[in-house]
């Protein structure tokens, strides 16, 4: 049986190195793979995946209109569907990549974040860690060392950012991930 | 630094027995523990954890009105506190378990379903998917053999139940753990 | 494709209970399962599994002559194979295990101890760690809150036992479960 | 408490790509780092760390006289130790490994092969799965789709090689990772 990974950290923990190291794996093997990508995540350019250690590889998009089942089907069958920025995916679309492991026997590899800047989970997330097969956390370090689970907001200055929209598009804030002890002090 | 733990699983993979067992290994060693369970669930009587497999101990319940922090604060400190049917909790006081671990400095073992008849997540599990620090699956097995990670309401007849209150109270039905690729088939 | 599974532990983790549980799901089910253990355990009575907390359940016995393969080809297809005490099989024994996996194509789930009073990982426990398809430890709990990976001999007295056989037999001798930190440092 | 994790694979699962991705995180924060690989292996040249997928970092090399306790507590304290190649570690080393985690309180990862091309564990390997803390197994594909878990070793024309040395130096052969099962076949 196919199985529906779902590989959760917070920001800087390296998930998009390991999608493309997996993606590389298939491929090695003279396997094909499919990617995808958030078309809400432009950082590396209009559908390519990157990573901050200087990996990249193009990868198609799916937006709130994207069928990836459909997708999927209507390809060559793939060895392996990897799916980047997965939190940003609707309840639908979990629910197709379910499908694509269930019906079309293909393993998906979905790479997301677990909660957004409140520590709420997204959309994506939720379903995925509600139905994905197997559960894998990715690590990331807090500055003191800890294991990071929990995404900060920060301000241009530095500081804390408590409220606001889950996805924040064209501003100055950036994330800092931290351990949940320090992340909730900050939020106090 | 301690820990919150979420084990999560399907009706029926032993999650009860897992509680219990931790409860015992910690009592052997001469450690206190204190365990909660739901007052929602009274399977076993007012107050108990019981498994299918024969074993039961008194455990304090909680119920919306429950501050687990200040409950485990008022106490003298054990060196672990377990929760059972942790599905219901709210997410306020999967927040206070998360204190209870970072600042307490007390591991906690939560066990729940992971999601309900519908494939939708419990409140509780929701926020423990999203919060602990390690999220571990126990395993049920579907009648197919496969690992079974959905529950099926069925009615009296044995039929699927699709639709109806998250928590059934004083009906006939009842649920059986299966696979994904099953549970959906029933759904449909 | 059916796994073999091992579920490694120090002493007082559980082993036992966890079998017997994952022994009900199947049963539960309406699935057979076959359950052996090493003669060389006797603590329950000729060929019973049994567990600290109160359960118990009647099992094959392996010694160094029987064909684990063998034996479960010549029964009717169980849904599971379970072992307990599966430190003391012998490499051949595993490799039988794994072909009961990979060919019979029935899952085979192993417990078993790490290591021995000497921080040396039992023949069993080599193999399955070496060969195994999951790889899952289970947690007991050190003095101290830590958790216990090591498995410390101590005399009647209480003191340390740093030298014998792996194995002792009809001695006076006991275990306690440390985490590594205070195995080391009791055995320095 | 820091902990000693072993992350364990096939070759060609992206070991290296994951151990540069954690120390890239490190230095990330201003933390810093000491990476290890064994000087046997100069794939990348003398005292580099790389990856196929073209990432690359310089390394300190041990060989079978390093004393790794000694090499880091000279050092200034780093956030985490990281070591490559680490099947090739003696017993000795695993064991310094482990008091660098007990006892200075540095984390140390280390990433290397279970086994060899006959199935039979690194010496390095070995004690790492006897003592490591966690135990976390890294995915690399087989050519038939399931997970490899072995290393076939083939000569230059692509036949098995069953008989030889653990590790063959300056030949023509070479390894595929394979699932156990088609390993299993290839070496009858």
């Amino acid at each position: 049986m196919a199985k529906l990974y779902f590989y959760y950290a917070s920001m800087n923990a390296g998930k998009s190195t390991a999608l493309l190291q997996a993606d590389f794996n298939y491929r090695e093997r003279g396997m094909t793979t499919m990617l995808f990508t958030a078309a809400i995540d432009d950082r590396g350019g209009e559908g390519m995946i990157t990573s901050r250690i200087g990996l990249a590889r193009e990868a198609a998009m799916f937006d709130a209109g994207t069928d990836l089942f459909a997708a999927v089907a209507a390809a060559p069958p793939p060895a392996c569907v990897l799916v980047d920025e997965a939190q940003f995916l609707l309840h639908a679309q979990v629910l197709q990549l379910a499908r694509i492991a269930d019906e079309q026997r293909i393993p998906v590899l979905a790479y997301g974040l677990r909660t957004d800047f409140q520590g709420v989970p997204f959309e994506g997330s939720l379903w995925l860690l509600a139905l994905a097969d197997v559960l894998t956390e990715m690590k990331a370090v807090c500055g003191c060392g800890a294991k990071a689970t929990m995404n900060l907001r920060v301000d241009a200055g530095g500081a804390p950012v408590t409220a606001g929209q889950q996805t924040e598009i064209g501003g100055n804030d950036r994330y800092v991930a931290m351990c949940r002890r320090h992340f909730m002090a900050a939020m106090a």
